[in-house]
């Protein structure tokens, strides 16, 4: 008999779960999508937040599993008996408090216009101005921090973002159990155990999984402000292996979702992470999970101290291996702002009446055009650097523009400027002695848009790959629950059984190389000059006193 | 009895006149304005013309004149006899072929089909890339040409311009009996005389009016290409002087125009110093021509060897005054550039919904910003650099962007570079001995755009006054209708006796002068690193081969 296992990929904007066969990974064909009722927040009690804020209603989450697990299991048609087992990747670091019931902060009602008491998502960016603090730190006592994070500590990770509630909402600081992130609270209320996953721990929060030395220790902590000290206070500090199962899925959840209790629930993975197993584990292999933003990600089994990567974990993704993770912090969000502040009404009416939405209709005009026939050349940090200088003070630029310009050549640059990301980003593994010689392109946006992929197959010079289903992630996901129910000795081994099928590749053509490495080293001069040249006006326009 | 002037102000887009006073330059009531039907073409045919041609219909211009003063003299109801005197400005270089009838090329059907046979507007490309020769011949023979010309020589020259004739429309070039600027064709078809005008003469096409040198002779053009030799036969070569009168209204085109016979007929200016004039001839102060593009000027009474101006000549405006011309390339075609491809239909809606045009809606929301608040650095060169570093080359370049950036940042980013542009260029003035310090800003954006007027102010850190007309330039024309009717001994004389009352006058904010001396400087780097500093993408992607 079938057994299936359930795979649910927390996204940015919305949520979505897949039920796969846990033999072979064919995905059922309903996939219902939960897009978050707060979605990102731009305001809290009427009154609007900073524009570096990204912030989310926990109770969104919980909402999602109501609603797509039973929708899942009811439109699959699949016994609830004959689900085994049940995985779980969320974007990271995502985290918010809990009280001393483990419940979130904000719902608190002393808490509910408190910003810094709801979920911090991935891309918030209030802890930006602490992490020289982090640096500082971690130069003077503990250097290997900053060989696990390419070399500098984003405001993204987990430290930077407790600190910034330390400093901002000291009152939710000091009414916090516990800071979580997001995707060990699904596991934890699913299976009422403590989870703290390994992958969010070694990629985004200063845990050594390799060289065995876990957590820096308080004094650490200490250094970066004195009453910082004892953070580790409100952490779960037992972890839990990728790969193993969380727990066993309670009676009142199994009873809310229409499953059977004690469903094996996996140790939750970061999402980027599951588009690597849905890819098939491999070695020289760059995975890109390409969304809101893009994760380059590549396995080692060897360590490599790469700089300028956004971090690496052992073990954060399978067993063995190294997980390394750098990327694009804006991709579909940078497509998504064009369309929303800079498409004249004209076109918006013109995409109408063929029928077509806007992207769609950009994409038609900007695929006629010849490779530089723009005359544009982009820099794509519209929401800072992540990688390979990461700055979150770097910002967006557009060269090149003449009143010739139309809107379709600015859409057309702006995704080669993404891609051109992508390139350095794997040129920065290759000369730190990591080898990559394919790309397998996952998420929506790789199946929607074919110019993108040859423009990434002629910028890299090399082929790259989509999987067949725009759902790649939750399938990876999936592969952690069959691995938790114990179909599998280990997530390598089932993921090589549960892969997704290849959908297309495409392959550099000569002509078109050579045009892209010319517009490609008009990039990497500028990138330079911004990045880590001599003038640093991003910078400094980022830190003008207003 | 009163006596009145009538002054025509042919723009870019529309040919304006006014009837003005002629003893105090006040401007009758009504002021007509004529939208050239063809406008700038953008096909001819049917096909399509290339993105750096701007063409224009040369019967537009004869149409303009036959609408206009009917109209001007019957609404504001003036006797005709009491109308003593024409002045006519137009934009330069605006040049077209006539035939040995003198009738434009184009009207002939062998030639209807063919672009250069029609009027190349100022801002037409299509002899950029023919600069380099016209400079080297200059180098070699005669360095004195540069001199004139701020160190470069433009392709929107009258020389350049013939040259691209000769080389891409042979058949036109050969059958022009002359090429005419498009002032002097209406001076001459008014008066049935040959007029030529120093004022175009000395400031688009290499004439020495100050050292007596006149046209530079033959083996100049020898030196360019061989067959480009005789040009000057296509060239009216007997100058007329500005301030003077350039023939009598014939009987025809009094009849045609209701006005009376012998009517006397300005020798024509160009357009920009029609603003000098109508703002009162005056030492030390900057006169800025703001439309489409913007025109920066200085007048002084001894010569100086600027570098980086479009170009100087003496007594092209007024007697015994060198003219000196330096500005923006796109002012108005920016900011209108902008609106037409980056701003979304949801902002259309809501200006609508507040009965405001798109640009009053846009600057509403960026007056509210603080200076630097959009965190945003853009370089105006969206139609090439005009001054001070004269490259047609070079392209627009917006910096600073981040997800957060809406509309009117940008919009607010362009108009603050165009201002910077015009810093730069006073700057220069001032380097080269130039004192400067007043600015009259002139045309319908000042009186329409507070926030600019506030932000040049703020950034010159001097007063800056807009006049109480938009149509100065006309008024700026119909002095020189007055001088040329013998009402006035000099052009300096009556554009003080007519000159306009100033509407009013900004003054810098001491904050706001530190916060744009900031940003300036940032601008200025920017600046220097692109025309010419070591990174010369722009031109680099100005001439990839497609």
């Amino acid at each position: 008999m079938k057994k299936y296992v359930i795979g649910i990929d927390y996204g940015t904007l919305s949520a979505r779960a897949v039920l796969a066969d846990a033999e072979n990974g064919s995905i059922l064909p309903h996939t219902p999508t939960f897009p978050y009722p707060h979605g990102v927040m731009t305001e809290l009690a009427g009154k609007p937040l900073p524009s570096e804020f990204a912030l989310q209603h926990p109770k969104d989450y919980t909402d999602a599993l109501e609603f797509l697990i039973p929708e899942l299991v009811k439109k699959n048609g699949v016994d609830p008996k004959d689900i085994v087992g049940i995985g779980i990747d969320f974007t990271a670091c995502t985290l918010f408090p809990l009280d001393e019931n483990r419940e979130p902060l904000c719902f608190d009602e002393r808490f509910e216009a408190e910003p810094l008491a709801y979920s911090m998502l991935w891309k918030h960016r209030g802890a930006d101005k602490y992490t020289h603090l982090f640096e500082d730190a971690a130069r003077k006592l503990y250097p290997y921090l900053l060989d696990m994070t390419g070399g500098r500590i984003a405001g993204e990770f987990f430290f930077p973002k407790l600190y910034e509630v330390y400093k901002e909402a000291p009152e939710v600081y000091k009414s916090a159990s516990v800071f979580i992130n997001a995707g060990d609270h699904i596991a934890s209320v699913l299976t009422g155990s403590r989870v703290h996953s390994v992958a969010f721990a070694t990629i985004k929060e200063h845990y050594d999984n390799f060289g065995g030395k876990g957590y820096p220790d308080r004094s650490y902590f200490a250094e970066i402000d004195g009453g910082f000290a004892d953070v580790l206070s409100k952490v779960d500090t037992d972890l839990t292996p990728v790969g193993s199962c969380a727990g066993r899925l309670t009676a009142a959840w199994a009873e809310k979702l229409g499953l059977c209790e004690g469903t094996a629930v996996a140790v939750p993975i970061i999402d980027a992470h599951g588009a690597i197993s849905a890819a098939g584990i491999a070695d020289k292999r760059a995975t890109l999970a390409i969304g809101t933003s893009a994760v380059v990600a590549v396995m080692s089994s060897e360590y490599n101290n790469v700089k300028g990567i956004l971090a690496q974990g052992y073990e954060a993704t399978a067993e063995g291996l190294h997980s390394l993770e750098a990327g694009v912090r804006a991709m579909g969000d940078l497509y998504d702002w064009f369309v929303k502040n800079c498409v004249s009404a004209e076109y918006e009416r013109r995409a109408k009446e063929c029928g077509m939405n806007i992207h769609a209709y950009l994409r038609s005009l900007a695929a006629k055009k010849k490779i530089g026939e723009s005359r544009l050349i982009a820099l794509d940090w519209f929401n800072g650097n992540r990688s390979v200088m990461p700055n979150d003070k770097l910002s967006g630029m557009i060269l090149g523009l003449t009143l010739a310009t139309r809107p379709e050549d600015i859409y057309r640059a702006l995704i080669e400027s993404t891609v051109f990301e992508i390139k350095r980003v794997c040129d920065n593994y290759t000369s730190s002695g990591i080898e990559i010689n394919s790309v397998v392109a996952t998420g929506g946006i790789p199946l929607k848009d074919p110019m993108l992929m040859q423009i990434l197959s002629d910028t890299m010079n090399m082929p790259v790959s989509c999987l067949e289903s725009s759902e790649a992630t939750a399938l990876g996901s999936a592969v952690y629950g069959a691995t938790a129910a114990g179909l599998y000795t280990t997530v390598a081994e089932a993921s090589q059984k549960m892969k997704q099928p290849i959908a297309k590749t495409y392959y550099p053509v000569a002509e078109n190389v050579r045009a892209y490495a010319e517009l490609y080293a008009e990039y990497c001069r500028l990138y330079d000059y911004f990045a880590s040249g001599e003038n640093a006006v991003m910078e400094r326009l980022h830190d003008l006193k207003i």
